[in-house]
């Protein structure tokens, strides 16, 4: 389907995308940059990539696909970097997890090139990050969320979700201000409440006592808050509006359980709690919307 | 080891007790007795227990060990119940998840048989409940925190101590305020928050859609919520005091995250999510306390 891969970032996602590129049979090659020199070897080593390029620039050169797995924060860079390579016969996209942002550098760094890039989210991940971790099963069975712009090439939008679907995932498209809104909600608070967990946990005197005292619920609460702290720090700060609106709303709910926990009967507090509950015992990862019990 | 154990309590906490009992060879025969009857049969049919009581009373009858597996809320009205078979011979324990309370309970209905009663919490669980999910390896490998009395027999104590070291729990003793204070920051408040955060998106016109879009993350991080509503509304009102002091905590915290989401700078939301995450990755459940990276 595609002669050459332009792996712009070989870290976790960038290095899963290009293993199960060439697992599915979908490339020929992969020509990988990263930011690291040492990272760029790495994945080479580890038959991720086939050849180290020395630029973004030059990973890119005769690529008829590039992905961006870098921080969001450094898309517009990257993007400038490689603009005047980009054709459109090349389908561009990147793997972030905010995407008006994206978006917007995106416009900014490609101008009239913009068609090409078609914005995209895996829904995946792992609380460890490295070219170490890349896993071709990364991406199977996930969601992929595309957002494009009125700009982004029909052409373009068909590739990639063919691509994608070829990769064991299933994909739908939103536009990206509804992305980072949805995504505020599932994605973005919880991460943001899992670090002041640990942030509440540490501002106490007895905070190594009380680690070791906790059980397997912290520890599924809390895997997410061992994430790549600039990864969500770029998050979070481009996302701000957002999140901060979905912590008001988490914040009034936690006010109402508080409220339950204080009245004179015990069923205000059963009853918030059986909601919770069902909700959650009937929820299905990547179930259709709609149809939760899928 | 044992020559009866009386169960009260058929479902995954008790069961799981009964079956990994006999699988470590330290029972000979399980008498066991549920609320409900088609539970106490289920749990005969499964091979949990060996013989169905019809009351709480009648499966203390001749029992060497007696371990009750009811809600927090019920554990007055059960020893209550079993009060007068009570001999200093005799090994109680309960699982419960909140001690003060319990504790407070066990010397208001034992008086003088208070000495047999040793308070247990073994730190595990599942998001399903009932004897179905009963499993003997429930307990392998997790903590068991005891909290005696003043007024526990040293004899019993051992014995409880040595029971649960036998199959294979770490045990560790505290008080029972200590326990619940502990306990309040690294299990009840997380559970409370992922109620809170399913609550949250519940009351969205959106809520659906928010879900079908959730992915790991989320699962993992609301795992929890899933929990069983009355035994929580349970726990949450057992131990109010100390919950509502760690969620103060922990909306200072989330405060700390906000206002650095709103910073000039991205060093302060850098630093506090650097804190967090080092901090959960170096974590090990389980760990010994004070030497977290063992």
């Amino acid at each position: 389907m595609f002669e050459q891969l332009g792996l712009i970032g070989c870290g976790l996602m960038g290095g899963s995308f290009a293993l199960a590129m060439k697992k599915a049979g979908l490339v020929q090659r992969v020509v990988g940059y990263s930011k690291s020199p040492s990272t760029t070897e790495r994945a080479r080593q580890l038959g991720v990539i086939d050849v180290e390029a020395p630029s973004a620039l030059l990973a890119a050169a005769g690529a008829d696909i590039v992905l961006l797995a870098v921080p969001v924060a450094a898309t517009e860079a990257t993007l400038k970097a490689i603009k005047h390579l980009v054709t459109p016969q090349m389908l561009v996209m990147d793997v972030g997890s905010t995407k008006a942002d994206v978006v917007k550098a995106a416009r900014s760094a490609l101008q009239g090139q913009l068609g090409s890039f078609v914005p995209a989210h895996p829904i995946t991940g792992r609380e460890v990050s490295g070219v170490e971790h890349a896993d071709a099963g990364l991406y199977h069975g996930r969601q992929v969320i595309l957002t494009p712009t009125e700009r982004t090439l029909t052409a373009q939008l068909r590739r990639a979700e063919d691509l994608w679907t070829q990769l064991g995932a299933r994909v739908s498209s939103m536009s990206p201000e509804s992305h980072d809104a949805a995504f505020a909600a599932v994605s973005h608070l919880p991460h943001m409440l899992a670090f002041a967990m640990l942030s509440s946990i540490n501002a106490q005197p007895n905070a190594n006592e009380l680690l070791a005292l906790a059980g397997p619920g912290f520890r599924d609460f809390t895997r997410i808050a061992a994430s790549d702290p600039k990864m969500w720090r770029d998050i979070l700060r481009a996302n701000r509006d957002e999140v901060l609106a979905q912590s008001r709303l988490f914040k009034q709910a936690l006010q109402g359980l508080e409220d339950a926990m204080q009245a004179d009967s015990d069923q205000p507090l059963e009853d918030l709690i059986t909601l919770a509950s069902h909700t959650r015992a009937h929820w299905r990862m990547g179930a259709q919307r709609g149809h939760k019990d899928a």
